[in-house]
């Protein structure tokens, strides 16, 4: 290998580290505000963070029968949704709710982006089928705001909120394999897919878009 | 190999790939059902179909350790599901439903004694005790409604209904490992647990038998 | 091996068998309870029994990658919970309920211990962080309730109870982390977690001690 394609290979992935935390960190916190509407206690409150945050990334690897899993490989990551929550539960009050998940919008998007591509990618990797691939990607960023919700003894947001969540990321996820088959650069790829994917997912805020509902 | 064992071979194949199509297809309107009737999206409705269709046999395999999933070795199985998905959405109104049903009741017990035949199979071919053969055919051919009705945030049919359903398969799955055990020839198991499935499942609708209630 | 240590480890592995079938028969009877309650049919009760029982190690052995299952290895483990399920039908009534909860408390404890110890084990024995090792811990103390109570449609207990329960099993599981690191014999670590976890959850329940909630 010669030292720009090393040099590109250790910055994708340190690009895909810095993604999976920021990631982490959004899901992380949707999970703990949703615990705490349900007035879980400080257990309940962490282990539904844990789940919104690793959830989707761990079923996938399941699913793929890929170990160890990334947060064994990084259990800093583990020890920083852990601080995270207990923060979380000292500093915020349900009154910054409202602001919080404002905030969190972006993050969230964005998160929800890079999480379906690190899903693509790892399918793609072990030559899964072009659409197998994409449903991995779809677990990857949809499944940790399921488990989160199932858990939380709620229909999953995801499936009942009528705004374009899952299908962005299912938009964002044929862009990678279709880069990936045109043999397009990893970052090309993975900015591609968070871009198209976080793209929909404001612009379906923004211009209010509604899901086809079923029509009875 | 002999060609007519050969032939068997390939024609039991054949039967066994026909079988998982036909009963995934009913699991997967029954979920489409489950999931109009919750008034889940479009994605939801989806989802909950495929979950219906699918979850059963790949917790199975992950149960079982089997890589690659049958639905990554046929991909076109997964298309099917979204086809059908997505022609149920456009064309089944609510008032079809209890007609639809009403005509699922026969692919869906075929299906349960197919998905338990092929769960028994795949364990005992792994050397698995007959009890954790017949645990695989269970979970095989109810988890995937089980899955369907969690999401939904329901108690699964399945176990609060009081009409025989997992008894019917249970009953089946000791068939199968009854012929299996008697060295019978495969599409001989396959009809034999079958029958007795769907056959009990009749009887128990046609009758209206109830499963034993806890007595408080 | 010298004799003597090949007797402790002969005792270890029995006792450590003894544990998961005391320890077993607290959860199903946790779980068949939960089923009643529910009003679930006779297929329910035995299910949600199942999988109060079984879940949390299956779910560990999983996440570990570890096969064959221990109800594989030991059939007869399935066996005697099928039968459990079967009397507690029989002959337990709802009037029962709250002196069987009572009765069950110390099992139940000791059960959250001795699971807990039997995740951390095994993941140190894999070589995993000490914190992954604390996590397979809980996970298998705790997660065959959880499944049970999503199962039963219910928000788990161990996550709104506000009684100290998973907290208790933390505080074990670090204990055997720790004594495994200073190479403590095993059966010292083993008693030391179920010591620390169920005397932590006694003094709780003796003590009535809440776990902080969220100040809203």
């Amino acid at each position: 290998m010669n030292p720009t394609l090393n040099n590109v290979a250790l910055w994708g992935e340190g690009l895909r580290l810095l993604v999976e935390i920021s990631a982490t960190a959004a899901f992380a916190l949707s999970g703990v505000m949703a615990g705490a509407r349900k007035k879980l206690d400080a257990v309940g409150v962490c282990v539904v963070g844990f789940l919104a945050a690793f959830g989707g990334g761990t079923l996938r690897d399941l699913l793929l029968d890929q170990r160890p899993f990334f947060w064994v490989r990084h259990v800093e990551l583990l020890w920083g949704v852990f601080a995270l929550c207990v923060l979380a539960m000292l500093f915020l009050r349900s009154r910054h709710f409202p602001i919080t998940e404002r905030a969190m919008q972006w993050p969230d998007a964005l998160g929800l982006g890079l999480f379906a591509a690190t899903g693509v990618h790892q399918a793609l990797l072990l030559n899964m089928p072009a659409l197998v691939a994409v449903l991995m990607g779809l677990i990857t960023g949809v499944f940790g705001g399921v488990l989160r919700d199932v858990v939380c003894n709620e229909i999953p947001t995801a499936f009942h909120d009528h705004r374009p969540y899952a299908v962005c990321a299912f938009a964002g996820s044929w862009v990678y394999v279709g880069l990936w088959q045109l043999q397009a650069p990893g970052w090309l790829a993975l900015l591609a897919c968070v871009g198209v994917t976080a793209g929909l997912r404001g612009l379906a805020l923004w211009r209010n878009w509604q899901l086809p509902a079923w029509r009875l």
